[in-house]
Parts: structure tokens; C-alpha cells; sequence
């Protein structure tokens, strides 16, 4: 490849992801990211901010679409339901903006990376935060907006790993559906435990 | 306090939650944290492995206590009031091992500091992967043995946040049992959406 730059940010990201899955993010130098892109690390910084940047540059966009689609639901709509519309939606994204090879390979590479596995803890962390705050607005009160927030994050996230992993390909939106009925399902199961009643928790014990 | 050692932890720990809040925790050298407590370096590299282990200390026994009574519950008992037997175990060993007064000022010191939030979020994070392996031990399949995980940590982390925050003392157990109660509402109220099963699930709300 030659030195001009059109699709510079796509032959950076493309030889980024070559060289973490080969040889692991932590041993892989900005320097030889832009070598392999036939660019200077120069370009690689006015795209990136830093080597994490390639793995993460989509998050804010994808916390931008879910808190639109959530707080765009009507009020008529159930908290839970709009929490459904609102990972479909980041879920189509994902699907159509990248597709499962690449989420397949940054899983990867992210899974072989403590600091990476931080960063998406972090990520999905402040996920919940913006979702909660969403639902705050709707008028949904604590701890149920916490919670809903963090049911939401954790059927994504779940579905997210199932959709990588799996021997081919599935739509993730149904996985996504299929994970939230299971809460449904689960939550459905046992017994009520509320504070009003005296009984205790279980019989475990 | 003068050079012998007896209840060199407590008097370590005492000393580093005071300085981790006076000053901050990335601004408390271990030197400091020793002088204060009377004791050298050495005696506090005895019992901590980092700075860090002065407040992360407790969270191995009790990942042990929440597998050991989810995995202790009879098989008859539904997956989610066995998760629920399990936080309420180690809500109870929380609340009686160190109380509230060390847990807000423990949340506070972490709440400041970038490095634990991410050591806190890691640690939540490896509670639900132990809790979802005991849930497949006891032939949850996945994804609902994850999922039930997520909630159970959810709820746990969620509860302990507003019992830590709460203007008065109140029973972090109770706190829990009105966040899965809120679980079950928030699960009953919307459409089923899933591909598989027509009916609607729960009547709980």
C-alpha cells in the first residue's frame, strides 16, 4: 500500500486488529500498527487516541443510540419494554455496522487483555449509568432504575457473548429476546420474598 | 502507639482508611500508612499484598460464603431463591463483620479513585462468574445460569449502595429483598417478546 491516506482510519483499524489477534494488544507498538498500514503513527494518532481507541471508537456512539431510542418511547410503554426497544436497537447496529467477524475477533482479543477486559467492564458500566439516568427521566424510581438498567446491560451483554461464540450465524436480536424472557421466566419462578411478608428468604437454610 | 505488634492488621487497616479518605488512596504511600499505625513497611507488606488489599480484603471469603450456601441449597429449591438465599448470607456477614460506618466510608475512598472503581467493578465481576458456575453446577443451563448470576450480583450491589447511602440504618437483607421483589415486577410488567412461548409469564405485579 502506498502512502496516500484515503481510508486511513479503515486500514489503521484493519491492521490493528491483524496485530493484537496475532500477537496480542499488549506487545503490539502504535509504531508498527501504522508500518503495517503503510502510514505514520502520526495519522494513527489523528484518528485514535490510543491503541484502545480501535477496540472501543464505536461505545459512545452505541450509549448515544440506546439512550435515544429508550427515552424516544412513549410513556405509555412499560420501562421493561422500552428497555427491550432500546437494546434491539444497539443490537441491529452492532449487526449491520460491523457484523459477527469483527465482533468475533475484538471478543478475542479483548478476552486475552486484563486491562482491555477492564475497559469493557468500564464501558458496560457506564452503559447502565447512561440507561438508569434514561429511565430516571421516564419517571422510573430507584431502585427499579438501577436494576432495570443493569437487567438490560446484562441481557445485552450475554446475548452479545452467545452471538460470537456460536458455530454460526443467529440473529442477535432474537438472542437478545430469547435472554429476556428467560428473566421473565426466572423471575416468574420463585418464591416473593417482600419486605411486608415475614417469611424468610428461601429455606435454604 | 508503641513498637509491639498485637493487632498489627486492625491497627494497619484503621490507619489506611484514614489516610485513604483524609488524602485520597493514590496520594498514601504505604510508608505513611505504617507510620501512622506505628508499625514499619515490612509488618504491613506482612499482611496486605498492595495498598489495594487493605479494602479488597474481605472479597474472597465472601465469593466462598455466596457459592457454598447457593451450592448447599436442597435441588428442590428454584435457582432464584437459592441466589437469593446466597446475597442474603453475605448481605447478613457485611453487615455484621465491619458494619455500615466502615462500609460508606470503604464506598466513599472508592468512589474517588478511578483504579479501584475498577477493581471494584472486577471483583462484582468475577462474583457473577463464580455465582453463574455454581448455578450450572446446580444444571441451570445458559443462558439462563448467567443472566440469574448478572441479577442476583445486580441486586446484591444495588442494595448495598443504598443501605451504604441511606440517611439512617436499615437492614441491608431487607434492602434486598424489596430490590428482587422489584425484579419480579419489573419482569412481569411488559409484552413477552420471545420467539418460542405465546403466553405471557408471571402474574406477579
Amino acid at each position: 500500500m502506498g502512502r496516500w491516506q484515503p481510508n486511513a482510519r479503515g486500514r489503521l483499524e484493519k491492521a490493528a486488529m491483524e496485530l493484537y489477534a496475532e500477537r496480542g494488544f499488549d506487545q503490539t507498538p502504535v509504531a508498527e500498527i501504522a508500518e503495517r498500514a503503510g502510514l505514520t503513527e502520526r495519522t494513527f494518532f489523528r484518528h485514535f487516541a490510543d491503541k484502545r481507541e480501535v477496540l472501543f471508537a464505536g461505545s459512545a456512539q452505541l450509549q448515544d443510540l440506546l439512550v435515544e431510542i429508550v427515552a424516544g418511547t412513549p410513556a405509555s410503554v412499560k420501562p421493561i419494554d422500552a428497555v427491550a426497544a432500546g437494546i434491539d436497537a444497539i443490537g441491529a447496529a452492532l449487526q449491520e455496522s460491523r457484523g459477527r467477524a469483527f465482533a468475533r475477533q475484538r471478543q478475542s482479543i479483548v478476552a486475552a487483555s486484563a486491562e482491555l477486559r477492564e475497559r469493557e467492564l468500564n464501558k458496560l458500566s457506564s452503559l447502565a449509568g447512561a440507561l438508569a439516568d434514561t429511565l430516571r427521566e421516564r419517571d422510573v424510581d430507584d431502585p427499579a432504575a438501577s436494576l432495570l438498567a443493569e437487567i438490560g446491560i446484562a441481557v445485552f451483554r450475554i446475548s452479545f457473548e452467545r452471538w460470537v461464540s456460536a458455530p454460526r450465524d443467529q440473529d442477535l436480536r432474537v438472542l437478545m429476546r430469547e435472554s429476556l424472557d428467560e428473566v421473565r421466566s426466572l423471575a416468574a419462578d420463585g418464591a416473593r420474598v417482600g419486605a411486608a411478608r415475614s417469611e424468610p428468604v428461601g429455606h435454604a437454610a
